[in-house]
Formats: structure tokens, sequence, C-alpha cells
């Protein structure tokens, strides 16, 4: 009989930030799939017989190979957890492996995590909202490959609100460039979060025109995540 | 001594999605201020003896008074929680409490907590991302009470993303028109999820130009998250 998959989210990485929900699962499912990006101390709570790696750096598996996996296994009997970093919604490909389970009439559930373009931010004292700044808050993409882009640049300046930039870091100047181009302030403020919530964590801060300078100097690496907009130094 | 103060989200309301740092929080600390919002099964888990609503509703404290409560308990040398409704830094009014922190020298720390606007969509089967139709998703307060409105739609539309709307309800029928007047195809699909991820959660799904009227046709009532987007439809 065909056992059900849960699409979990692993949060940013410590534990500590995982779901009772998460960890319930991970306890009492019998495999857990997991990506690279969800941590080695959430690694280490999965019980060795369970745990298998699809992660596409270490596993070299593809998307489409990871699909059907997660449905032979379904299809074996087992209940399975996907689990996934941040949130599984949040710009990982967690709706193409439901649409595929979808279609292949296996029972789903998608477990939300805590996702490191909100948690990562507040951890360091940056509230991607606040009523006397802004209405809105728009999360991004950082690292579209073509110049081609798909983001409306000039929309995205015009909102006026938060904009905070996932995997951003390799076109972090690119990215700067084109918010200017388009009229942003260039003394809006911008911080770096590399490697938030972790014990390696830096962040630095600047502006739209100096960032990429700074970040450059300072040699900031992925992961990261960038925040762009006036709530940058509201509690500094 | 002053004692640190923890601003802890704690999710959309079930405690099955409380953080597992949430839940130890709130049983070490002294004291759990809590807001209106947070849930009759997460309030059932604060001991009676630390438990202090200062929900706006039922406690009728001002912000500002609440400020003052949560610096005197410190100042008093208790562990206080602050404990709001989904993530503190998401429309609540957690930037703000942190501010007063700040300014009064208090030591504190922001744990982040699932958001509604990413959960209760997600829980239904709608994916707010998807790299097949958006690189982008905002998320808007819906409840502005002017027409003087400080979100910029044009932009909003033009951007192309998918959005969230927060508080949104009563306004629907305004904020529809105003995408509509902004250029947006009436046809996107909208969903809304009223009282997401508890007993009585519904769901309805419909366009632009036609939710306004199926929202009222089945008296849909706040608390409610609105869709607007492709994503609406990917998973049905």
């Amino acid at each position: 009989m065909n056992k059900k998959v849960y699409i979990v989210g692993a949060g940013p990485g410590d534990p500590d930030f995982l779901t009772i929900r998460a960890l319930n699962l991970i306890k009492s499912a019998d495999v857990v799939l997991a990506d690279d990006l969800i941590g080695d101390k959430i690694k280490a709570l999965i019980p060795k017989e369970k745990f298998v790696n699809v992660g596409k750096k270490s596993s070299n598996l593809s998307q489409e190979e990871i699909n059907r996996l997660i449905v032979k296994m379904a299809r074996d009997g087992r209940v399975v957890v996907r689990l996934k970093g941040g949130d599984p919604f949040i710009f990982g490909r967690g709706s193409e492996e439901a649409l595929y389970l979808k279609k292949s009439g296996i029972d789903f559930e998608v477990i939300p995590g805590i996702t490191s373009a909100i948690a990562v931010p507040e951890s360091v004292g940056i509230p991607i909202t606040d009523r006397r700044i802004t209405s809105t808050f728009t999360i991004i993409t950082g690292h579209e490959k073509t110049e081609d882009s798909r983001i409306n640049w000039k929309a995205l300046v015009e909102l006026g609100g938060t904009i905070v930039i996932l995997m951003g870091v390799e076109r972090l100047e690119r990215n700067m460039n084109k918010l200017l181009e388009h009229g942003l302030d260039p003394t809006t403020p911008v911080s770096i979060i590399e490697k938030g919530l972790t014990d390696d964590e830096r962040v630095v801060f600047g502006n739209v025109a100096n960032i990429s300078k700074i970040a450059k100097d300072e040699n900031i690496t992925a992961p990261a995540v960038i925040v762009v907009g006036r709530v940058v130094n509201l509690l500094r």
C-alpha cells in the first residue's frame, strides 16, 4: 500500500529552529531523504538506518531521479520524510516534488519550515517589516544566470518595500547595479549576513552603492542573506 | 539585575508548528506575555502562574503600556518571553518592542516563528514560489484604513510575482480593485484560506475579478490569508 510522503522544512540549520512536528516526523518516519542544505546538527538527529542523502552535490542525483526515488519508497509502503532546508516552498524545488507526487497519485503533506529569508535577518536584529517604514516586503532569488533577468527591477524599486535577496552573493554587484540603474537611492542601507544562525556567522553593513566593495574586501561567500531597505538600520 | 527578554514567534497557532526553541523558552521563562493571536492550544502549554495576557483586545493595554511592562519585568530580574503570533517581525509590532528594549538598555533576542503568510497557503497545497512561474513573492498588509494607500499597487502588479495579503478580508474588494485598476489580468487565480491550520479552516478559490463576490457569498471572515498568482492553481 502507498504510504504518505511528508515534505518537511528543516529551517535554517540549527535543530532549535525545527518545528515540533518536523522533529516528530523525522523520528517516526521509515526513511528520511535529506538535502545537502539541512545542516550537520539536524543530520545528526536522523537515525542512520533511515537516512538517505539525496543532496545534489553529494549524491549526484538529478531532480527527476529524486522524484522517482520518493515515489518508489512510498509505493514500497514506507512513510517518507523529504527533508528540505528552510521552507519547502520558498525557492527550493518543493513545488516540483509535490507536483510529481500528485501526478503519481501519492498522498503528501507539506510541513512549513522557518525560512532563512526572515529568520537570518531577525536573528541579527533586522526586522523585515516595520509599519512606520514599509507595508510590503519582497523576497527574490539573486542567482539568475543570464542577463535576461526575469525580475522586473524597475517595479521592485518603485514598490519601495524591504527587499530580501536569497542566493545573491555571486551576482551581488550585478544586482546592486540593477537596483541603482532603476533609481534606488544609493544610500539605501544594505546588510549581508553570511552563514546566518551558525557559529561562523558574519554580518556586514553598507549601502546599495558600496556593499559590493565591502563584500569583496571582507571576502563574503555563500550562503548569505542580503537585506535592502531602511529596516536594516532601525535597531542599530 | 536586568534579565533577558526573548521576543518569540509562536507560529500560526498549532503547537506542532512551534519551534523547539520557542517551546523550551516558554517552559524555562519566569513570565510569558502573550498576544490574543497565539491560539488556545499554545496558551494551554503555558504554566498558569507564568501567563500574562497582554493581547490588545482582552487586556486593553496600549502598545506603550506593553512596552513598559516588558521592561519592568526584565528590570525586576525575571526572564521574560514575549510571545507573538506568527513571526515577531512580520507585520506585528515586534520591531517597536525591540526598539523600546534597545533604548531601555535591556538585552533581548528574537526567535523566529513560522509565519502564516507562507505556512497557511502551503498547508493547502499552494507553493508560494515555483521557479517556472515566478522569481519573486511579496507579502503586503491588506488592512490599510485610508484611501491614501502607502502601497504602490502599480509597481506591485508590474513586479509580476506571487502576492500574499495578510489582514486583507475587510478590504478585499478595494484591494482586488486596486490590482485590477493597475492592470492585473482579471483571470489571475486567487485563493483565500480562512482560519488556516485550525479545525475551522475553509478555502475558497476564484480570480481577481470574482473573488470578492465569492468571499461575500461564503461569508469569509478574518483571520485569513489571501494568495494572488498563478501558483494558486499549480497543484490543483
